[in-house]
């Protein structure tokens, strides 16, 4: 009999629920809204009630494990969410709480860390056990796999690449840093800079504005890669920046880890999948030779799946090790 | 009894040569000048001829490996060194060479690698197993161990974190990328900045110039950091912005590994050890709460010989593995 578990994607505006095996198999997925006004108690028993739902489903004996990535900073093993920004959350005993009520293992891990983990086992990573995914989406978020295995760090919270200084004298950055990768490259500092531009060059950004409606306020990132696909000389010249600041990061990383695999993804890239290949060339053209000459660079195959089929087979590990 | 080895910290204008054991005693230690002019075969019978002067005054018996630390790229296991710019080598069979000769377990590893190993176990690592090493000298290099493990790379090539990019527009790096960490703080990078700045400003740099016996093609980093501590006013603002890059790129290292100990080490620090708790205190204050909260900043302790300690342990335990 195959080993499922429920797997949980908890997000500040919505969670999804599914239950999956350890080939990566996604039985059934159900979405629902998450009550973050309504606190970590509204939260917790909305997700008990789905997650029993997927059992009286498919047979309580049939869900070995339950397994939540949470975007935010999760303390190992006991599965404490210490702070979850999106959700308000600040030290909610998730594991513990979801454990003495299921009687079942329960996982929780950081959602960056548990779609790196899904790339690897399912995904671009397939059969590799060194490798780094960068995910570039509001923020930029990273996860590492050595030897086979998750780096955590000290404090459970490795891999804030977006945090990496990339331009000292830059822009000031939501953590107080200036020149954080996130300000040059991220979803939301990519969409301050299309607004920017727009208002100061409202001709020369009539291209950009066309996708957005015409309204400046609705510009979003993937307008700049649509319009500089088209060729508009004000997208093609913000977007050469951006994708500069991208490679520059993923340099960055290849000189520290020297990975065989650097993965990306996250929602710009998923919106953009060309932007692999740019900034594949550039990372090739310019990184140190010995960190780029058996580097390999692939797009992220597993999607928005990616965290909940991470966090599914780490909790069959986990069920297995208990068991 | 004692399970010695022979350790050799191989450089391109000297090579100590030790008998150490696994506890991180040095017994004795020989330094001679490298024959780089010579070539490899030259450089290895020198070598060889240390080795052998070794086993004889301890007994052959007593010498149980031969570990050696060279500044270059080398593949492992079989200790090929695949580059060593100061020495000029390529694809030298280092290893497997001094195998066949001595009929030995012999390691050869990185020298920032071996002194990473070397401040974990005898060092300001002792006990912990998740820390970085940065090593600050003409250039930057780094080491990680994590797990407990070093950290290698795929290419056995981790740790070029003086390649890391902290000012995309900055100034050009001798790899070719602009703003390497090592263009802001790397020994080569201080002294040029120093050399510039003499002669733009000879008035303002005399405490500086003063240190370098009034010549400014004799100005070394060390120069600024004296004439830092004696509160020399373009010294300050010059230091000011050097230890502010030193701790972008630390800071950077802590966002991603969110290591527990960060040691600071090379001949920068070695000269001006109160840098240390300048850059703690700008990482501390600045770090993401969630990376700064647990580190430690601390600095290297095992000076010089922490090559020599690293490579000899590595050699320990491989003959261990093999024998």
């Amino acid at each position: 009999m195959e080993r499922k578990v429920v797997a949980v994607d908890l997000g500040g505006s919505k969670m999804r629920v599914a239950v999956a095996d350890e080939q990566g198999k996604i039985y059934e997925q159900i979405t629902i809204s998450t009550d973050v006004k309504g606190g970590a108690d509204s939260v917790i028993s909305s997700l008990l009630s789905s997650i029993r739902v997927m059992q009286s489903h498919f047979g309580n004996q049939a869900i070995k494990a339950v397994g939540v990535a949470v975007a935010g900073q999760v303390e190992a093993p006991a599965g404490v969410v210490r702070f979850a920004p999106n959700l308000y959350w600040h030290d909610v005993a998730l594991g513990s709480r979801l454990q003495q009520i299921l009687n079942l293992p329960v996982e929780v891990v950081n959602d960056v860390r548990a779609a790196t983990w899904g790339e690897m086992c399912f995904g671009a990573g397939s059969g590799c056990k060194e490798l780094i995914c960068v995910f570039f989406g509001t923020g930029i978020g990273g996860g590492m796999v050595l030897n086979g295995e998750l780096v955590a760090g000290y404090n459970n919270s490795a891999g804030e690449v977006g945090h990496l200084i990339l331009s000292s004298e830059g822009a000031v950055c939501t953590c107080g840093n200036r020149g954080c990768w996130e300000t040059l490259a991220g979803g939301w500092a990519i969409e301050k800079l299309l607004k920017a531009a727009a208002a100061e060059q409202p001709l020369r950004a009539k291209a950009l504005l066309n996708y957005a409606g015409g309204e400046i306020d609705q510009l979003i990132p993937s307008h700049l890669f649509l319009a500089a696909l088209d060729k508009d000389p004000l997208a093609l010249s913000l977007a050469g920046k951006v994708i500069q600041a991208m490679a520059d990061g993923v340099k960055s990383l290849a000189h520290i880890f020297n990975p065989q695999l650097i993965i990306l993804g996250g929602g710009l890239v998923e919106r953009a999948p060309w932007l692999v290949e740019k900034i594949e060339a550039e990372v090739k053209l310019r990184a140190l030779k010995t960190a780029a000459e058996k580097l390999q660079v692939r797009k992220a195959e597993c999607g928005e799946s990616a965290p909940l089929l991470g966090v599914a087979n780490l909790a069959i590990k986990k069920a297995a090790l208990e068991g």
